[in-house]
């Protein structure tokens, strides 16, 4: 097969060096690994092509793997595979300002699109925190910080280029504010993560870049009060641009990682966008307002883009924060989404959750979309399995609340037990989609379906 | 069939008066109607999912109902067929002002559903002008006035109840923020026009009702320049929450149509909804010095919501307003929509090739979001072909510019022969993934997808 690849593809394309076989046969989250037989790097759609059909004549499944950033399982091997790097395919093919329209190869990165963007005036506003490939966002359906202003990838992916199984080429959805013209098979393959196609291109809508930028830690007695405060802003309507909360833990690691000096308390950091100096003043002192009377503690408002930055990239490194505290650790996030108004009753559930069963952690996440992380460093072994039953009462809890095992993060091999119990009757008829795209299995196996019902 | 669907279903429930025949025949905008042989009101999912099965057993197609209000002819029958009325099935079933969620059977309308939250200070935003049903909007992927702020049913339908071809009764996503669990069937069936699922139930996200509104008509010297000021504001970013475009012409026909005395003279229609009178006031001025530099020459605020509501009732009016100006003609509505720095060369090229065909209408739509319509009053037989004609040349021009056949109203039986050059191999997809959910073609057969790849 290896042979068969270097053949038609050339040698410079394929590799199976050690090194290659171990950076993409794992992900970030998922404690297994498992090496695939070879891994191409890709430089076209051709050669994504030419990658399935081979696979498909040998047997062989086919992983798409972007900047390796997943935390699910979803890039790990399950049988003899082919490891799909689109990291090569990583050019910036047209920038429409007048659009807001940017069309860019599946690899290239969201930080990558946002500095060629810069000059422009413009940005494209998901930001998942890592730095992931546009490809692999759209793949796993990603969303972040800013969701609760500016959507995730379904409303940011107008559309998108994807080889299919059988190696055909095509184009799903077109470049344009809004279309209603055949199935939307588009948002079909967002999400999917590799199992329906190979996505090697996109189409982005852009956002202007906000004139006004007002962004504030707010602070507060303890998380359940931070997750009220949330609540109250998003329920007055507010058009909050970024709504997160970070526990005291969190910014304990953060502070002793990164040197910084926040106040080690719970918080929300919230971060309004608007079009001019007035809006942006009335919208946060009313927001002001609302999270005193939700009982914030105090307010700090950064005073500069440089502060902003600086938050902002705190907020960010709170997993790798968590890692440093505890080296050596496998760590589990929990990514539940519940409806807004049992967000609050759901954290202080984790929290009490975690205590009680001794794990070292933190809570953090998007609290305006109901979804959000505990992050739980755990030693292999006895502690680990005492993660994972923390994060199956969560996910149960949520389900319970009709909320969904992940709000962000996707299903990749850990979550598939909770598919049927999710999903119900309609699990069977995703496995329908599975079979008509992918009638052989050649993409990306044993992911987000169980192998059974049972999970 | 008849005889088999009253046993099962009892009497009051299945129809085949001839009034009654010929209401499910047709459509509103569609010239050719066919009647059922067989109307059923369904008054549950399980009649639902009673009639698809007696329908398949006896080798009828089913077409779902709503309130009639499609214009593209996805209600007519081409085979013998049961149209399946969702009308009473207008349950609001739950709201969760907290969650900002509404749970409804398929038949409630959306002004139904609006009335109904008035009290709460919340609103479904989406707002396709008709008093639609909310199952029969996702159907066809409505949008509307709202959408450039608030999104069309895909960002506004958290989850859905559908009845399966084979009629089973499934749910489809969760009423949350956001999800990235399994594959995105809800999105597939927004769309899909009754051809792949009957949907029974809805999950809605709500919004909160604005606390600011500011309305406010802008005249322009001729129409492209009108559009041209559509494209200025999209272009700084401001958050218009709606931006319509309304020519001389059907200006006019309201005025007379609803004893108005608007300046007969292509306006923009814009308004703004904000947190705060401050917010308002900064967005609103900023508008005017861009709309200004754009060569506006006169601006009208709304001084009342009174005043607003009936400048939005006569833009919602055009089209009735060009009937009772042309009574007993063909009404035909393009619905092109193109990138949005080729809307405005798009708005002028579709009013000279309606000047050069002689063909008589308006244009108005839905500037900020790229998407117009065109209605055309014709004669029967040549106008109406020449109506065709016109039709198909606006859909040319949309699809060499990127844009799409229809922004909003679907395809149905009518938009069916562009779907091969819109989509390319695409088209082929969308058939594998009908025949993965409606195998024996039950569900509204002939529709969205042509017979042939020619169209």
């Amino acid at each position: 097969m290896v042979n068969r690849l270097i053949q038609t593809l050339t040698a410079d394309k394929v590799s199976t060096r050690p090194s290659d076989l171990e950076a993409h046969g794992r992900d970030e989250g998922y404690p297994e690994t498992a090496l695939p037989e070879a891994v191409v790097f890709a430089e076209s759609p051709e050669d994504v092509s030419r990658t399935l059909r081979l696979a498909r004549e040998h047997g062989y499944a086919v992983i798409p793997f972007g900047a390796g950033t997943s935390i699910e399982g979803a890039l790990v091997p399950v049988k003899p595979t082919i490891s799909l790097d689109l990291g090569r395919m990583n050019r910036i093919l047209e920038v429409r300002p007048g659009d807001f329209l940017a069309v860019v190869e599946a690899g290239v990165t969201r930080k990558q699109l946002n500095e060629r963007l810069r000059h422009e005036g413009l940005f494209f506003p998901v930001d998942p925190g890592a730095d992931a490939s546009l490809g692999g966002m759209a793949a796993t359906n990603a969303s972040g910080t800013t969701t609760v202003r500016y959507g995730g990838m379904r409303r940011n992916v107008l559309a998108l280029e994807a080889v299919m199984a059988d190696g055909e080429v095509v184009r799903f959805g077109r470049p344009v504010q809004k279309s209603s013209s055949g199935y939307d098979l588009k948002d079909l393959l967002i999400g999917s993560e590799g199992t329906l196609a190979v996505i090697t291109k996109l189409w982005l809508r852009l956002s202007p870049l906000p004139a006004e930028v007002h962004t504030v830690r707010v602070y507060f007695e303890d998380v359940g009060a931070a997750a009220e405060g949330a609540f109250a802003l998003m329920g007055a309507g507010l058009p909050v641009a970024r709504l997160e909360l970070v526990d005291e833990r969190a910014i304990a690691a953060v502070n002793r990682h990164l040197g910084r000096n926040y106040p080690e308390r719970p918080m929300l950091l919230v971060e309004f966008h608007s079009s001019t100096p007035e809006a942006v003043q009335a919208e946060s002192a009313f927001a002001e307002e609302l999270l005193r009377e939700a009982g914030a503690t105090g307010f700090d408002a950064a005073r500069t883009a440089e502060e902003r930055t600086a938050q902002w990239e705190a907020r960010h490194q709170a997993y790798w924060a968590l890692v440093h505290t505890f080296p050596g650790r496998h760590y589990m996030i929990t990514d539940t989404a519940v409806p807004l108004s049992e967000m609050p009753g759901m954290v202080r559930y984790a929290q009490e959750l975690m205590d009680e069963l001794g794990l070292e952690g933190n809570i953090l996440g998007h609290v305006g979309d109901g979804n959000f992380h505990t992050i739980v460093a755990a030693r292999p072994g006895d502690e680990y399995a005492r993660a994972e039953a923390f994060s199956a009462r969560l996910v149960e809890r949520a389900l319970e609340l009709g909320g969904t095992a992940t709000g962000e993060h996707g299903v990749g091999l850990r979550k598939r037990k909770y598919m049927a119990r999710e999903h119900g009757p309609a699990l069977a008829w995703m496995r329908r989609i599975k079979a008509a795209l992918d009638p052989e299995g050649v993409l990306n196996p044993g992911k987000v379906l169980p192998d059974t019902e049972a999970g």
